[in-house]
């Protein structure tokens, strides 16, 4: 028995109207939206402004901010040069935490500090500050893509939608409106999940009234984690382990022996399938469809092992989660499977920034306590009395 | 009225065996050592030591640790080109973030992830990787010292132990052992301090089992901010701005008034002068004597401000904390302000690794919870409807 919550599970860290889980009945919703709405209804600029500012946009302000979107889609040539300087076999979400942390150092003009938490709560610059930063990221991503290949860079397009630029820049083509419409279904399903582990990172982080670029930096940090983040990019790797339809009840019965981690199952705030999983389980099959049923096996993998699972651990309330069938559709979307937590984080760049501009405008730093088990105080013995 | 702690004061969120503090009687201890012990008997190599390993080490141990310590007192070159590629303006905490985030993708085989808890704890790799970042981060800071004025870069000494390398790499001069005795003495103050933000911000990162790059750079991101490490470089400008101490009075008053914040004052756990700020006042008092009565103007402002301060505030529990008198000190020690926050990165590295250890050996990923104050579930309106 210990005196304090492992995880700070169950413990309230902040009020927030950000977004909220009903872990029974399987609902994740956006200032009050649920997300097979926004995903049917809505679309990514949409949903990032509805996260920052707590309302769907009214129809003149939605163009303007989309527009300043578009305007951002840039970055100083110095940046590029600092990604040139980063081995190319490096990991995208350590790219990714490095380059971030280092913009505040080619735009010192965005981080000019504060001298009290008022005028840094200023509202102006924290809304220019998140569309700066959800601007560059996919940006960041794309050319790292490109970069690492030894392929020329493509630059932006300010006449495509965010999820279209996106696509175009890491594949070098435009994609057709199905696809550009399925990425930007995944972008709008991983804006925002509460207080996860990185949202607390960027809150801890910007409680210390650390730049944007520091806090979003960390929170990357804290995605890259195999525990939160980085899972999506394990689950093509175990269904490459597994291998086909036909071994997953032998497979799944020896991890499950074993009590190794089934890489996108389960959810501490789900007792029910992860309504992202839903979603995105739905996206596949009109993907299906759209290619007249032709799609990869990892698909046939996951759903034969989704059934295996479900007789084996519903009981439990474990269910797939949100990474089970992402890494597969970006998988078809023709993403390498080592950015599917970039893109992750390119996502949930918006519910961060929605969290900063939350902390930052209550702000208490963060310093819990601790339940201390160490020694009592004590004489120090030199080293020769050791 | 609010259902949750803010800033999760008082709310327990680990066991720890590393660090414990008495706010009413002013004592910080490390392993149960004070602070003012370990600073007058011990060095920062042992110190580090005891902190990662929870007792003052065997007279075989503590040669056996500096001797890796100074080993690893190298950074492969392409980590120094990727320092060239930062712009020489940014800020030292925005390099050591970023290029701290990096160093995964130059040494790839130091953080090869691991497939569940168990095989990640490994105790081992743990004590190598806690060794390899307590041994860079000092190259990195001395680094952009140099790379940043143009100056030709200077190799680490291995001859020269922690403290006198790493100012032999700042400033370019080999420092006389009593200068090098006060720097060490404030690596030790700086090196552990509980749960405090950044040490909160490396135990959230490090719960997902992000690799310790990513973990430390995340703590780096949060001790920037000036409400928490980024504060001891603003001491320095409060003194100048005051500019001689008969203005001291004054000054306060009106800052009072204007509830403005007094950098370097008060800490929410101590209720008397921060056991830090005592002993870097005594340090500071061996400088003068050492140099005959002689030093800067700050230390003449900053006495004064304390003194004027404890009249004004001493009723209110706020006393000098750290941040006030290390900058004074740094200075003397030849270091420009903007480097103060870094070496007590480079410093508290030892607490983070430490915390990290303490983290992953017991893990359970951070996901607190929050108390909702949004919209419930409602409507989507389509655009022409809003």
């Amino acid at each position: 028995m210990s005196a304090h919550a492992r995880g700070l599970a169950g413990v309230p860290a902040t009020q927030s109207s950000i977004s909220s889980i009903d872990g029974e009945k399987g609902i994740l919703a956006y200032r009050g939206y649920p997300i097979d709405v926004l995903t049917a209804h809505s679309h990514y600029e949409e949903t990032a402004l509805l996260l920052l500012e707590g309302e769907l946009p009214a129809a003149q302000a939605l163009p303007a901010f989309d527009a300043e979107l578009r305007a951002n889609r840039a970055l100083k040539p110095g940046v590029i040069e600092l990604m040139r300087a980063l081995p190319r076999d490096g990991h995208p979400m350590h790219m990714l935490q490095s380059v971030v942390a280092s913009l505040g150092m080619f735009y010192p003009d965005e981080i000019s500090q504060p001298t009290s938490t008022r005028t840094y709560a200023d509202a102006d610059y924290v809304r220019i500050m998140a569309i700066k930063i959800m601007a560059r990221m996919p940006l960041l991503a794309a050319y790292w893509e490109r970069l690492r290949r030894g392929e020329k860079l493509i630059e932006p397009r300010a006449d495509l939608d965010f999820a279209a630029n996106f696509l175009y820049m890491l594949t070098g083509q435009e994609p057709e409106p199905f696809m550009a419409r399925l990425m930007d279904a995944c972008l709008i399903l991983h804006a925002e999940h509460t207080i996860n582990a990185s949202t607390f990172a960027a809150m801890v982080t910007g409680s210390t009234l650390a730049n944007p670029y520091s806090v979003i930096s960390a929170a990357i940090g804290a995605l890259s984690g195999p525990l939160h983040g980085g899972a999506n990019q394990r689950v093509l790797g175990m269904l490459d382990e597994i291998g086909s339809p036909a071994k997953v009840k032998d497979w799944l019965d020896k991890k499950l022996a074993a009590k190794e981690i089934i890489w996108g199952m389960g959810h501490r705030e789900y007792k029910v399938k992860d309504p992202r999983a839903v979603v995105l389980h739905g996206l596949i099959e009109k993907l299906v469809a759209h290619r007249g049923g032709k799609i990869g096996h990892y698909y046939d993998i996951a759903r034969a092992l989704e059934e295996a699972a479900k007789e084996r651990l519903a009981a439990k309330g474990v269910y797939p989660n949100v990474d089970f069938y992402s890494g597969i559709l970006y998988h078809e979307l023709g993403i390498p499977a080592d950015q599917f937590t970039a893109l992750f984080a390119v996502a949930r760049s918006a519910g961060w920034l929605a969290h900063w501009t939350e902390q930052i405008a209550d702000n208490r730093i963060f310093r819990p306590t601790q339940v201390y088990t160490g020694e009592a105080l004590r004489e120090y013995l030199p080293l020769r009395d050791r």
